[in-house]
């Protein structure tokens, strides 16, 4: 076996939650909208009843998230207790989106700026709870700031001045970047040129844009879970696509936006699709030229896209020379039961232990970095002391042999191949895994 | 290389296009319509201006297209016409959808009903132009009959009994399958109960029921076209996890969906991400059970449903295995300038020339055979004399060994595999298709 660094992962999770139980955000409120805030507090028992109806909620098994995790729990807005679980997880720092209790929804944002962020909201009120959580979270991030970087909540689908005096002040409160809705609704879509202002100050300011998975159009599912669950993904997606294609990254060539939460299993199509279209596919014989696009989309995604994709699973995984490894941000979406916590050092060795070491690194914890703006070096005692090494996920250095083939393919409609491939020369010795079962396919 | 069955293919397209010049249509509308209709027809050079602005029509394309295919293109409402193009193009028999003329939409469907056919239509208006190309259509069916199979349009978003009498009239009039609106808009989701007499009648008469594609929500994109083309796959495909997590393929056992024209890329994914949902991911542990499904979704998929997958991809079929080979219907969309024609044995060439023969008679022909219910028998005399054999296509029998272990891999979250295998063992050797480019990819 050569020898190979084994030094400590800098493991960033560029998908973790905080929220104050929401009854606490009224200090954050001007006065004048107390009214409403008493509103929105009183309809959190039909909120509860309308997830539980659709299924998002199992009243039992809530019951038993809360008795086993009660400790724990309290990280969602307890700085200290935070650093605690953060540590405890294998994780050096963290991305900061709103909503610690996806189970009971006890900590939701004012006025449904949470994960509920959505261009159907009453746009002043959003203003209002955004600017109560934000300035909470400036808070919460004043505590370790080298290991937090808070996303500031702004509700652009409303006034656009507003909304970017709103980013600076987030950024310098400390905030380090901006969750958008990810629907827009009845507003304007992201391709209108009345976003310009936003995604210009968020380029001048550093800061990355995100949506995150958690609205989509809940009326035409009925209580269908199953409907839900298929598409939610693909609505936080949906900006990737207006944003490239109305050429929003040719204007702003160092604006970062990314999709949080969903999954990064519908990257490669996409990039496949996209891509084949723009170099003239046959179908496209009869269109005209794409002229606010001067390359492939696949360009600007790696450029200025990226996936906070959460907990990544092995399908994933094998299809990262395709999605691009400094495109795939992990994150153990603490302190959500969809996520690793407070199992990730386990999770990791599942899901990692026969990726080579330095992809890793980038996808645990370096691209993250670099994307919002960590300080790597502030970060090393910090990883020092998780202490999440390499040996500790299996590996041993010789990782990379098995993925040879699939790494030269990469993306096969760029470099001349036939069809994508997977590693270990897709041969079937070994690689069964009749001893994890389908939670890690 | 051993001895294999080089008998003619049976060569179904599960896409094809039909439909008269737009005012030929007058004589098959009720008299009391013809004002609307006229109104119809002056909006028809908006309609062109809408889209040659959005890109999708391309004025020197068309002009080319037209001259060069003038005798061909009549194909699209000629039936001894079109019975010479498709001998000539290798293909035995066809399903038949609306709107021969994608180009500049000289032939569309009465009050949109055609490839624009949607619940956001008129829905009186759009029961009268169903009915108009329906009896048109049954009229084109009655030549050559054993190798067409007619689509009925039928507007299920509006008044349901008078769709089921529709139904049942187009059955007897001789078509074979129902195209519904890709998109409900405003009207009630595809999993409400108010469809179930349309999924009865339909499985009482073996009718197939499909979308196409080409709706979508337009007004969102501005003239974005490649907004357009990327999400233009999504929307007719939506049905599918409507109609599965909804519980009506419990309800219609014997019901036949397929999603046409849509690619079939996304299959896989959709399987795997549905599949794992309901077997019980960790993301799902708390949610409740989906109580109208009992068994995983991609059961559903290989008994109730199809793709029209069209002009299919080197990378769709390097995944074949996962998204079910008799799912996947071939299709030259003739007479459409996306698709294949007049150029499909060339075409059936390059994608399939490595494909088993017993897999290719599956994708290229059977499996829409007995999706759409045609007699393969009578079929039998018309593939002998369009010809064309499997070594037409570079096959010679021995295609099998070098994806023995995709096949084996199949869907690998169902048989306790890593990750998905594609063929060839994915070793890089002879593989590269410099010579194709990426039109085919």
């Amino acid at each position: 076996m050569p020898e190979f660094d084994n030094s400590p992962y800098v493991v960033v999770s560029s998908d973790c939650h905080a929220g104050l139980p929401t009854e606490e955000y009224r200090p954050y409120i001007e006065a004048k909208y107390h009214p409403a805030f008493d509103d929105f507090l009183a309809e959190q028992a039909a909120r509860v009843e309308a997830a539980t109806k659709l299924g998002v909620r199992n009243p039992e098994f809530a019951r038993a998230w809360f008795e086993e995790h009660e400790e724990g729990l309290r990280g969602g807005w307890d700085s200290a207790q935070r650093d605690k679980e953060l540590d405890a997880d294998g994780v050096t720092a963290e991305v900061i989106f709103p909503d610690a209790d996806a189970v009971e929804s006890t900590t939701a944002a004012p006025f449904g700026v949470g994960l509920t962020f959505s261009g159907g909201l009453d746009q002043e009120l959003a203003l209002v709870g955004a600017r109560a959580h934000n300035r909470w979270l400036a808070e919460l991030c004043s505590h370790s700031p080298e290991r937090r970087r808070g996303v500031a909540l702004v509700p652009i689908t409303g006034d656009v001045d507003a909304a970017v005096a709103e980013i600076r002040r987030a950024k310098e409160s400390g905030l380090g970047a901006v969750m958008i809705p990810a629907m827009w609704e009845d507003k304007a879509p992201y391709h209108d040129r009345r976003y310009d202002p936003v995604w210009a100050v968020c380029e001048e300011l550093r800061m990355p844009v995100a949506t995150h998975s958690g609205v989509a159009p809940r009326d035409e599912y009925g209580d269908h879970l199953g409907i839900y669950v298929s598409e939610v993904t693909w609505w936080p997606a949906r900006p990737i696509w207006f944003l490239i294609w109305s050429g929003v990254f040719e204007r702003f060539p160092g604006l970062k936006f990314g999709v949080t939460e969903a999954g990064c299993w519908w990257a490669p199509n996409l990039l496949w699709f996209m891509d084949r279209l723009f170099l003239g596919a046959h179908a496209a014989a009869k269109l005209t030229p794409f002229e606010e696009v001067k390359r492939p989309p696949s360009e600007y995604f790696d450029r200025n896209c990226f996936i906070g994709a959460s907990n990544t699973k092995r399908r994933e995984l094998a299809h990262r020379y395709e999605i691009g490894i400094d495109n795939m941000l992990w994150g153990n979406d603490f302190p959500h039961p969809e996520g690793t916590w407070p199992n990730t050092r386990k999770w990791l060795r599942t899901t990692f232990h026969d990726i080579p070491v330095d992809e890793t690194r980038r996808m645990i914890g370096l691209a993250a970095a670099e994307t919002y703006g960590f300080d790597v070096a502030k970060l090393a005692p910090v990883a020092e002391r998780v202490n999440l090494r390499p040996g500790d996920l299996g590996q041993s250095g010789g990782e990379a042999a098995g993925w040879a083939a699939a790494r030269e393919v990469g993306r096969h409609w760029l470099t001349g191949h036939d069809f994508p491939v997977i590693g270990y020369g897709a041969t079937l010795g070994g690689h069964r895994t009749d001893d994890v079962g389908p939670e890690v396919s």
